[in-house]
């Protein structure tokens, strides 16, 4: 793949715009527009401990505009740019939930639209959590629920749940403890 | 929610960037860029008539600049600004592969980043599948492939499968099938 030209169309303060001249593989050439930011971590923290056989999941609610609604989602949220995604995801559960954990483990790492949206997301299951003090951002209000890994599974089959990360990261944690990997 | 102030910070052929300033639930007044565009549709073709125990699943491989690597994906692709999601599956369906299907139904319906895309991405089933000439646009350039079911869950657990909408949508396929759903 080659860059032929490449220009910063849009400058904002979570993304850019970046519009490329590519000639790609296979001879396509074309203008293209990409969203680049520094990436995105999620993390899917569970106490499997006190309920073995259905864990608890740290869950939010919160209104999104870009959505147009509320949502219940996994806490997530940017890297700074710079930072690994294991500081950023310990970051991000700690300021959004007040939960830490001992133990971190990648389950997933995706592109979430990748037509045109340039950046991973990175995926954590977070385990042996512990309760502490949420530090919300100031543009950010978080209602914090723990639920049972079972509620979650009938909110995303009876199609109560709308953000593609926690329907992708909660149904892949359920098949590897149906494999007996988690 | 109450916009205060909205407007378009950029224009491209694929999506626009709105910049809203904006009072949401609790108080929060701030400004948000949020990528405005006309929704996708996501496209989960199968055959499970000739192969009813282990279907077989149309995937894509192409490059994909924006994420710069060569990726399996589901069918998908925009919707036309007007036009519905079912007509725009039927059509994306048929461009990029050439199959058309007897059978539609929607699977799931998410945010891929509500953070600050602003369109759904509606998944569609598509069973009693019919194989025929696909009708690519200029910049694609698309190698389908016919993949077991049971082949792109190996993929999946195995880490080689980086588009969020095919995990999410074949996850839930699969625990759709284990119920008798589907």
């Amino acid at each position: 793949m080659q860059v032929l030209a490449s220009k910063v169309s849009y400058q904002g303060p979570v993304f850019a715009v970046v519009t490329d001249h590519v000639l790609e593989p296979g001879g396509i050439e074309s203008h293209r527009d990409v969203i680049r930011h520094s990436g995105s971590v999620v993390i899917l923290a569970v106490d499997d401990v006190s309920r073995p056989k259905d864990p608890l999941i740290v869950m939010e609610r919160q209104y999104r505009h870009a959505a147009g609604m509320y949502l219940w989602e996994l806490p997530a949220g940017r890297k700074e740019p710079g930072e690994d995604t294991l500081p950023g995801a310990k970051r991000e559960l700690l300021e959004e939930t007040g939960y830490t954990a001992r133990r971190w483990t990648k389950l997933v790492r995706y592109f979430a639209s990748p037509g045109f949206l340039g950046e991973w997301m990175q995926v954590y299951l977070a385990r042996g959590i512990v309760a502490g003090k949420a530090q919300p951002e100031p543009d950010e209000n978080i209602h914090i629920e723990l639920m049972p890994l079972s509620q979650v599974l009938g909110l995303i089959h009876g199609g109560k749940i709308h953000d593609g990360k926690t329907i992708l990261s909660v149904l892949l944690y359920e098949a590897g403890r149906r494999s007996k990997k988690y």
